[in-house]
Formats: C-alpha cells, sequence, structure tokens
C-alpha cells in the first residue's frame, strides 16, 4: 500500500502549531528530496487570545512564514474537522496559500461558510469521502480516516508515501456509540495498520487521565434523568460544535415532554451545517424564543452556547438578565454540559455564581455524570499503539508535559518515540524519527483588521500601558530653539493625586519645565534628546508621587519660521 | 456564659469581605441598641489583582469606609489566622481604624512583621490566650478557638453577647492529627457549644466536596516514599505558610538521607515565625543554597516558594534557569504539594511544561496524594453544625454559589439559614438571621503608592488601553485662536501601518488637519470641543485603517501673546 520509492526521499514532519500547546493546529507532512519535497498542510486553527498576554487581540493563528516561502512545493491543505483550533485560521490564512482545500462533507460545509463570510472563493473547498477513498497528490496520497471526536466527521489522515505509511489520528477518541457520527471501527483502525504503518502521529490531550474514555452515549441517560427530574424550566449548555450532545440535550427534554429553543447563533448554525450536510438526520423540532415566552416554564428547554463563560455568549447574558426576552428565576436548573477550559474558570464561576444569586440550582461536570472528554485517554492511546503497531510515535496535540509523557508511553512500549515541537522539522523516513532542520516558527494575531506579528512589540505596549498606566506631555519649541511657553502633560490610568494631594499633572508639568530650563541648547535642538530628559523627570515624579513608573509619550512641536 | 441582656440590643453581622467571594475576608460583629452597638472587626484581609480585572493593581482590599465613619464604636479588632486573605490589609488599613489588634501569638508575629515593615507601631499587637481565655470588650467578651487549619494557630472567635453566644468558625477543617498546631478537639467544640450558641457563622470552601476532608498526616507516608524513591534532586513546593507541610517534606527529605534547603523568603519567615512563637520545635537542619550547590545532587532536597506558578517566586525562577545557583536538570523531581487555586492554572502549567523541557520529572496534585485541603468538607460541616447546634447559621468565606449551598445544607437540618453577602447587615438576637440593613462596600485597590477606588476608572482606563491601544494628538492654537501649523500624532499600542499600508499617524494626522481647517470659530476657540472633534477623526481613520477604535488623548496648546 505504501508508494513506491523512487528515491532517498525524506518523510517529513513539521508542526507549525499545536505541538507544545494545546490549540492553533497545523502540520505539515511532505515527502521528496531534502528541501525538494512536495508537502501537504493539515489544519489551519487558532488559538484564542487573553488579558494576561495578549490584550485586545482578536484572534491567535501560527505564523505561516515557512509555509509562503515555500508555497510552490504545497500540494493541498487537510482540515481534519471543523473545531476553532483546526479550521479557525482557514479563511484568514488561506489567501497567502491558495491551495485546494480537502475535507469531509460536514467540515466542508463550515469551511464554505467561513470562507464566505470572509469573500473567499468557495470553490477551492474540495469534498473527500473517507478511506479507502485517497487522493494522489504528488508522491503523497491521502484519504480521512473517520475517528469519533465530540464533532460530527472528525478525521484521522492515512498518508502514503514511498518511504511507507504515515497514521496522523487527529483529534480522537475510541467512542462505539459515539450518537452522532462515524463509531470506533476496530475493523478500520486494522484495515489502516495491515500494510504497515512507517509513523504514528497522535493526539496527545488526555494521556494524563488514567481510566479508559467513557462514551458519548453514557450521557444520555443521566442527562434524561436530570431533565425529567426537573421542575421548573431548564438550560443546558455545551461546545455548540459538540452536535451530539445537542441531540442528547433535545432528545433529554422532548422525553420530558419539554419544548426545546436552541439560544446562540452559532449553535443553530452548527445544526444547520450538519442538517445540511446529513450527519443530523432526526434532530427534534425546535421552538422559537418567542414562542417559549408564552409557555409554562416546566415545559421549556434551553440549549444555550457559552460553555466557557464566553462575556457575549448566550449564557453569560441570561446570568445578567435577559437574552431574547427569556430570563431565569430561582427554582430553574442550569447545566453545564461542559468542562471548563484551563484558564475559563473564573468567567464559569462568574455566571454560576450570578445564577446562585437568582436562586437557580447550577449543575456543572464535577460530578462527571453530565460530561465526557473528546479525546482518548491514556489505555485508549496505548491500545492505539498496538492496533496500529508504527515503526515510531510522534505525540502532537499537547503542551510539552503531555508530548513528553506520551512519547514515554511510546517508549514503553518499545516505539522509537520523539518530542516535536512547533518549528522542529522530523524526518520518519528511517528507523526513528530523526531531527533534521528548525524553522522559524511563532505566532500571529489577527488585531481588528490587521494582521500583526507576536514579536512587534504592539501588545506589548499594551500589557505596559495596562500596568503602569500612562503620561502624556506637549513641549513647544519656537523657531529660536527655545522651549515655548510651559510644558503640559496629561495622564491616563494613573490617580490624580499624589502624595499629600498634591496634583500628579501639576507636579510633572513643574518638574519637566524645571528640568527644561535648566536643559542646554544641544538638548533643545534633538527631539530625541529632549524626550529622553522628559521622559525621566516625568517617571520619576510619578514614580515619588504615586508610585509607579508609567509610560511617557512625548510630543514635540516644532513652530517654524512664518 | 451569654453576657447579661441590658437592653432590647441587636446582635450584628456585617461581612466587608469574604461574603460572595473567596479572599479579602473582613467581618463586623457588634452588640447594642441599632446604630449604636459597640462592634469588633475580624480579620482584614486582601485579595490578589488579575489582568483581566485589575492590571498594575498591586493589592485588593475591602473598602472600610463605613468602619471609619463608626470608627468610635470599635472596640478592637482580632485577626483569626496569618493567610493574607485575613491578615495580608492589615498594615495598609490599620491606620485608619487605629485600634488594638488581638492575635494568637504565632499570628501576632507574623502581624508585627507586617506592622513594621509599613513603620506602623507594633505595640497595638496584642498576644491573647485562647479559649477559655477570653477579653472583655464593652459588651462583648471575645476569645480564639484554636482550629486546625492549614497553617500554624489559625482560630475561629467565641463571641459571648447579651444576646447569646455567637461561634465564627474562622477557615477550619477537622483534624485530629494536623502535624503542627491544635488537633480537632472535640471537646474544646462541645465546651463551647454547653452554654447554648445562638448563631454560628461558618466556612463555606468546600461545602461542595463531597466526602469527608483527609488529615494533614495522611500525606506525610505518600511524600515520604516518592521522596525515597527518587534517584537524582528532589523540589517541592507549597504555601509558604503550610509549616505543617514544610516540616513533611523537610522530614521525608531528611529520611531519605538529604540535606534540605529552604528556597524562597517567604518561606524562610515563616518557619523563623514559627520558632519565635514556638509552634516549630523541631523542625530539621536546613542548609544554604550555596552548601547545596556542591552537594550530591540525590543528597538534595529545596523546598521552594511559588506553588502558584507566581512569576518571581523561586519555582517559577527556576523553571526558567537558575535560581541561587541551584538549576533543575533531566531526572530531577518536581512536586507540587498543593492545589493549584482558580485563575492560576496557566502560569503554573507553563512553570510544569518549562520543567517538561528540562526533562524534569513533575508530579502534581492530580493523585491527590500529596496535599490535603485545609478547609472542612461537606459531611465536616454537617458534623460542625451538630457539634454546635446553633440557633442560626450564617455561612461565609465562600462564592454566592458556596454560600447558598452551605445555607441549604443548614435548612435541610432544621437550622435557619441566611445567605448574608458583603454590606449586608444580619441582625442574630431573634429565632432566625434578619436583614436590618445594606451597607456601601466595595474594593480598594493599593496601586503603587496610593489607595485607588474600585470604581475611580483608573483601572477601567488601563483596561481600555490595554484593549484599544491609545492615540495621542498634539493641537496647536495661536494668539488670534487659529490652528497654528500641523496637528501631530503618536500611537501606543497600536500597528505601524493601515490597509495598503498607509501609515497610519500620517493619516490621523492628515484626517485631524482637514477636520481642524474646516473647524468653526466657535469650535477652535473651545478646547473641548476641539478635543471632541479630534478624538472622532481620529478614531474614524484608526477604525478604517486598522478596524480597531484607540483611546484618544488630545494636547491643547494655547500660544499665549507675549
Amino acid at each position: 500500500m505504501s508508494r513506491k520509492k523512487t528515491d532517498n526521499g525524506r518523510l517529513i514532519f513539521l508542526p507549525l502549531g499545536g505541538a507544545g500547546e494545546i490549540g492553533m493546529n497545523c502540520y505539515v507532512f511532505g515527502y521528496g528530496p531534502a528541501g525538494r519535497e512536495r508537502l501537504i498542510v493539515v489544519d489551519l486553527g487558532v488559538t484564542f487570545p487573553d488579558m494576561e498576554g495578549t490584550p485586545g487581540v482578536d484572534l491567535i493563528m501560527p505564523d505561516i512564514a515557512w509555509l509562503e516561502e515555500n508555497v510552490d512545493r504545497i500540494e493541498a491543505i487537510f482540515i481534519t474537522h471543523a473545531h476553532e483550533d483546526h479550521i479557525g485560521g482557514l479563511a484568514h490564512l488561506w489567501p497567502r496559500l491558495g491551495k485546494k482545500v480537502y475535507c469531509r462533507r460536514f467540515t466542508a460545509n463550515i469551511a464554505r461558510r467561513k470562507m464566505e463570510e470572509h469573500g473567499r472563493d468557495v470553490s477551492v473547498i474540495r469534498e473527500l469521502e473517507s478511506f479507502p477513498a485517497m487522493v494522489d497528490l504528488g508522491p503523497l496520497r491521502v484519504g480521512f480516516m473517520p475517528v469519533p471526536h465530540s464533532i460530527p466527521e472528525a478525521s484521522g489522515l492515512v498518508i502514503d508515501t514511498p518511504a511507507g505509511r504515515v497514521v496522523h489520528t487527529g483529534d480522537f477518541k475510541l467512542d462505539p456509540t459515539p450518537i452522532i457520527g462515524d463509531p470506533y471501527d476496530p475493523n478500520l483502525w486494522e484495515a489502516v495498520a495491515a500494510p504497515g504503518v512507517q509513523a504514528l502521529i497522535c493526539d496527545s490531550t488526555n494521556v494524563f487521565t488514567p481510566h479508559s474514555g467513557r462514551s458519548e452515549a453514557t450521557v444520555g441517560p443521566e442527562i434524561t434523568r436530570l431533565v425529567s427530574e426537573a421542575k421548573n424550566m431548564v438550560v443546558a449548555t455545551t461546545f455548540a460544535s459538540n452536535i451530539a450532545r445537542l441531540q442528547t440535550l433535545a432528545d433529554a427534554g422532548r422525553a420530558a415532554g419539554r419544548s426545546v429553543v436552541l439560544l446562540g447563533r452559532a449553535m443553530r448554525r452548527m445544526i444547520e451545517a450538519g442538517v445540511e450536510s446529513g450527519v443530523v438526520t432526526n434532530f427534534p423540532p425546535v421552538i422559537s424564543a418567542e414562542e417559549a415566552r408564552d409557555m409554562p416554564r416546566e415545559k421549556v428547554m434551553l440549549i444555550v452556547t457559552g460553555s466557557q463563560g464566553e462575556r457575549r455568549a448566550a449564557s453569560a447574558q441570561l446570568s445578567r438578565g435577559k437574552y431574547q426576552g427569556l430570563s431565569l428565576r430561582e427554582g430553574d436548573l442550569f447545566l453545564f454540559s461542559s468542562k471548563t477550559i484551563p484558564g475559563n474558570e473564573i468567567g464559569v464561576g462568574r455566571i454560576i455564581n450570578a445564577f446562585s444569586e437568582m436562586g437557580v440550582d447550577v449543575v456543572d461536570d464535577s460530578s462527571s455524570l453530565y460530561h465526557v472528554s473528546g479525546h482518548a485517554n491514556r489505555p485508549d492511546l496505548q491500545k492505539v499503539h498496538q492496533l496500529i503497531n508504527p515503526k515510531m510515535l510522534v505525540p502532537m496535540h499537547g503542551e510539552h508535559r503531555h508530548l513528553r509523557e506520551h512519547a514515554r508511553l511510546g517508549e514503553a512500549a518499545g516505539i522509537p518515540s520523539a518530542i516535536c515541537t512547533n518549528g522542529t522539522m522530523l524526518d520518519l523516513a528511517g528507523k526513528a524519527p530523526r531531527v533534521v532542520d528548525h524553522v522559524e516558527t511563532g505566532r500571529t494575531y489577527l488585531d481588528g483588521a490587521r494582521m500583526i506579528g507576536a514579536l512587534d512589540g504592539v501588545v506589548r505596549d499594551r500589557i505596559r500601558m495596562a500596568l503602569n498606566g500612562i503620561i502624556v506631555v506637549g513641549i513647544l519649541i519656537d523657531e529660536d530653539d527655545e522651549i515655548a511657553g510651559d510644558a503640559w502633560a496629561e495622564i491616563k490610568g494613573l490617580p490624580d493625586s499624589g502624595r499629600n494631594g498634591a496634583v500628579l499633572v501639576d507636579e510633572i508639568e513643574d518638574a519637566v519645565n524645571s528640568a527644561l530650563e535648566r536643559a542646554s541648547d544641544k538638548i533643545v535642538s534633538d527631539d530625541e534628546a529632549i524626550e529622553g530628559v522628559v521622559r525621566k523627570v516625568a517617571r520619576q515624579v510619578a514614580q515619588d508621587e504615586i508610585g509607579k513608573k508609567p509610560e511617557v509619550v512625548v510630543l514635540v512641536s516644532r513652530l517654524v519660521a512664518a
């Protein structure tokens, strides 16, 4: 099944995102002579900004400079599934690559929506049936291998090369009953493994979870019981893309004689895509928020967006009051059918406490009854290592600690394994993974309408202003290079008054004026020198008065002789 | 045991911090005629800022304006234990209250250190023996009730009033073997409960933890085993104030034939305070970092600060390289003998991944073997409800969801219970808690050397600058109220160029100049009107060019006729 080996080509693997972090997945595979390998790109994902490190940023994407430099070598792009950390960068980054984009049907539907929203050509999105269907791309032959995950039609990739077969698992779990989409099929995995697998590139997210993963089907009975016992309105949240869970929740609502409302644009769009692409076939009828308003509360179940505490999603809006005319009351039940992603605890906690103040009963995932993970746990990973029996293992989709633990697991099973982080290029053609290059990688930020580099200093300046506040000082210099009039200052993000009640801007202006009076002609004739003096004086005053060292912007204005 | 009731006085409870949040504890108890109750203040704690909501802030404290207004009614301040969320505000807020501060010996030692650091009079710190010793303060008689927690000499309070006895648990657990400090003593609790308890004010932190709490003594054997099996250097972190844990860790190191090093100033100071106050009596000898450098790695154990991922603590510094000449290597073991507090996951994860890159084996709390909580779990709370058998229950030390759940637990046991959040004044003199007032409360920020109000707008401006960046525009107006020369702009926290590569400041200056040319004399003569025009134009340009709406500072300078 492996393609004929025509030369001593390299079989390269290069993660540009997702290896050494969870999020922003982007992997490159290639085969050919060193430096001339023909390439495919697997996933163009995003990760999300936060106030701590990326204030004001809208989205974070992998830096694809290396792909642009080698764009002529790229055969195609593959998207394994429609989670944002795999597909979220597609519409933003595609114009710089301009290649065909292969997806399975549901993912293609989402991809087209995203491309369309950004005014891109949707005809580049190509649907591909799943394995054994494969597409020939230069020396590579690539097929989608259906895997269960927490979104329909998630896929691994089978990549046949002259150096042997590579299996890239994508995000997956081994779920024989995933409610929607392809169940775990041992025959498929055996068929993929049968001709021998050169390298396994494998999801590492849950390598620290010691027990076997639970099936999506196990949450149904629990949720059904919970909803059927509820006395008033029931609201449930989960990831909008977890359509199986939406189905389970909606079915539980219907079973309890409730009308179901989907609140939140993302959720309705996902169901729409599911129906259009044929993965959703028996979703119960839903009613509008408007219809629900007039119904007895105990006859309604809301399924809403915002499981991660996102401020603008339906959950957060309900926690602050009304959303589309609906509001919660004492005795209602709110279910988080979801896990809180690390970093989101504070936002989720804020919502839970707001509901608590309303008297709403909140049920979260602490019991493990109402949510299961979409990723394979440690014993499942070990099972996959056995099933695929690869010559070598490269863990991906994990922080460094996950990759390291997963590589250990492989080594313990006698499989040569490598920790490969973003920017490390491996050759997988030999007996074990071999590092052959290091590529400059990093992060690009979508910031409003612009893409900015992570190291441009823009975000660094924002963080400094947030921590230190800012002083703005204006200086006027006349035609004769003399200071004209007094300096004037403004502050932002700083207290008005300092020690003993002194007005901070007055103190700054006085100190700057004294300094400028003493300044030599040479300094006054040089904008940068003046700025240096003013900055130093202004910061010193702030340090003395308020105990902070703010950022300083100096505007030097020179009058020109008329 | 209750004091003679001399009038129809109120027995008030008023939380100013810590009720509806975890952190920043500050509670007021009082007895007397309405509005003239004599008061005690229990704890003056802090909570910690974050980039999300309080960038640049150093510490967050309760707003004690109500206490200042009623300072003549305050008899004394009590500090239940030396955790920062109970004692951290003392040195900052004390000057505004100026009352005696009662503590047990260890807490008094820490309190004196804090007061001294800020140049305060340490003689106001009064040591008080524990119950049955009590101090008379007007109509109140108050005593410290020793309780196990995760710091030595933690205490509840027994407050006798003419309306009966109040028991305030402070932070506690029911630990019969806490290694250091007072074990759980059922006889003590029974003695306190014997005369009948009017109201129980009770820790709610772990009300959602379904199993009984584990003793501090259970972690010793596990840690000892882990350390004895380690082959190279061992490093462990925990809260500096958890002296029992420090002892357990140090003993485990010694048992494995290792020399122990304490790294981090907070840790050494805590041990010092423990020895001085007599709670630490057999801490093993420690060596200096310098001595450890020359020893075989397998003979050394470091105990370090920074269990919450704090950037400047020893753990974080070791994860970035050297700390005091010591560094970690492949095969070393790093133990988090601590729980990660919600909100700190990212910082802790960063350290774990950095160690993973070094090849250091990190053991965290996921196994529950190497850490136990310092708070009473649900069954322990139920036990305390029975033991104390109060007429009423008021849960404290919890977010709203914890208070609500704890109040439910009380009601289920037949005890009238109230959810009382910061600023709500209860009268506890009757048969059930009764709301009698709402007091203006909030948060005060220590920001550099200044105290600022949470609603002053200072921090709001910082957040806006962090999210939106800033444009500064200078305008010069001559003696005749005419615009003189061109406007000039600077940006900070924004990309230099807009769509099609236009230079952002040039575009802003051009647009501002055009707008000013068109501006009427009336506008030009009015600083605020000019600022309004300039702000609008500058933001519009930014919106068009970079898709963001920045903050704008306009400096208008008017030339005065010589």
